[in-house]
């Protein structure tokens, strides 16, 4: 646990939440009767896949990179991401008018390329693997002087995720019975324990995730860190992250359970909300959905937040589309 | 021209308006910086996707079974659909608790019909012909004293539909050069134009539909209402339908322009919105976009309604996917 970063505290994340609010949307919370009806529960689902860039990803980066001092900014800054916070990120750096470096592994997709590229990010590729992008970043962060903003092991990044959760329960205009929530590296999950901690206490915060990736499900049970089993195959491609000393060690502080769903419940989840919300969601986040309906957490009676975290998805693969 | 059915006057869309609030959804109106950026326009749209049963159509179904006295009511409505008109109607029977028999072609889609039921409306099938479904459905009518409700050959669903359009001018928040709308049948765009001659009488209306199904546009540069040149094969398949005399003569006397657009166009603006907006719309209602990307309507410079009459789409069967 040496050199354990510290997690952020509100007040961290009300002035990210100040600091960002020019830059990212407010995102509408909707619910949907016929979902309503079927669970037994009144959901409502805060919509990041109508942020900037497609996802909540964006509410860190631009925290991050709107913290920087100017002499730091101007040397730019580098992560290793192939999902949405790339491109989050490239659009904070240009948004700030610095020069984002972004190693992807040369096996990501054309279109997660393309969305960083439309940003103006700079993608250096490498092999595969973790080691190998953890080991390019650093010698980039060497050579340009920038500022490493990992995907969720930051303070900064986990204060700006926390965001979410202070519109969710603003919004909402009732109490929450509990705020359901994906994880995968544990950044957005930790900005919102924080956050509900201290805004509604008697909110309970869970987790969700596939139970082909339940290195969260393992460690909070078990009491100890787990890295993922690799290569964790699941639809829900957002969430097969480890999670991190700092956001597992919020997790086992303020998160009342971590729940696991099959792969057909995502889908289902997913065409679901496609279906009657009539919006775009990525499978990553219609886990928390999933978990209602296949039974791993009771919503019935309850008055319930879900964050759907984004809206990137692929149009030429569809999981149900043959 | 004889027996034509008179359009509603504004006083009777103000009513309706009032009639509806408590069922249908007063629906929000978005805009996308990415588009906006793509057109050089400022494009605001009005999202009836996210309209009870998925599309505008609720509107003119429930003002038209709403404004039933109540004995006529009993007997329950009528109407021959395969499309939005159907599923909106049977929700609307279903609501105020009366019978709706819903005259479709055999050959409807699984969904269409799947749709009609989960509100309850009772299917009758027949011939896919326009003469059979006309021919059976005036015998329901004569057999259970049942209300005809024309999917938009009537006052009353027109006047509905016109409510669209008090909402869009009254959120707009600026005043319009212009909205577009599509055109089949013609009960959104006769609605339309009504209502903005009257509210904003500044803003053009400006029709929009496919090459492929082009009765509208031959019709208003002729000044003859037109057929439609059948089979009309389009992936707006919302837009086939011919005008009535009625809509048709709203058209002549209020709209500025009908302008057309490739199946290219069409596919190429709905993938533009589901990617950007994240939210899911419907062929039909893309092709006012489309007219403007492929330049068949400039909106450089200008503030533009556009109305995103539905998202009831078949997920297993995307035009972009082979």
């Amino acid at each position: 646990m040496a050199g354990m970063i510290r997690p952020p505290t509100f007040a961290d994340i009300r002035i990210a939440h100040a600091r960002i609010a020019l830059h990212v949307h407010r995102t509408p919370v909707l619910s949907c009767g016929v979902i309503d009806a079927l669970v037994g529960g009144r959901l409502l689902f805060k919509c990041e896949n109508f942020q900037k860039a497609g996802a909540f990803k964006a509410r860190g980066a631009f925290n991050a990179v709107l913290a920087l001092p100017d002499d730091v900014a101007a040397r730019g800054v580098v992560t290793h991401s192939s999902g949405n916070h790339a491109a989050a990120l490239a659009l904070a750096a240009r948004t700030r008018g610095i020069a984002a470096h972004v190693v992807m592994p040369r096996t990501a997709s054309a279109s997660k390329k393309a969305a960083v590229e439309g940003y103006g990010g700079i993608i250096i590729e490498c092999e595969p693997t973790l080691a190998a992008q953890l080991a390019l970043a650093d010698s980039l962060v060497a050579q340009t002087g920038g500022t490493m903003v990992p995907p969720f092991d930051s303070a900064a990044v986990v204060a700006g995720q926390g965001t979410c959760a202070i519109e969710l329960i603003e919004d909402a205009g009732v109490e929450l019975d509990a705020i359901l929530c994906p994880v995968g590296g544990g950044g957005l999950l930790a900005g919102t324990a924080i956050a509900t901690d201290a805004l509604a206490p008697g909110t309970l915060v869970v987790a969700a995730e596939p139970m082909a990736a339940d290195d969260a499900a393992r460690g909070f049970r078990d009491g100890v860190l787990q890295p993922q089993v690799l290569p964790a195959t699941t639809v829900a491609d957002g969430l097969t992250t480890a999670m991190s000393d700092m956001t597992f060690g919020v997790m086992q502080a303020l998160v009342s359970d971590v729940v696991t769903v099959s792969e057909d419940a995502i889908v289902a989840a997913m065409r679901l909300i496609w279906t009657r919300m009539k919006i775009i969601v990525e499978p990553s986040c219609t886990v928390p959905l999933a978990a209602i309906m296949e039974g791993q957490w009771e919503a019935r009676g309850k008055t319930v937040g879900i964050i759907l975290t984004g809206g990137n998805v692929d149009l030429d693969l569809l999981p149900w589309v043959p």
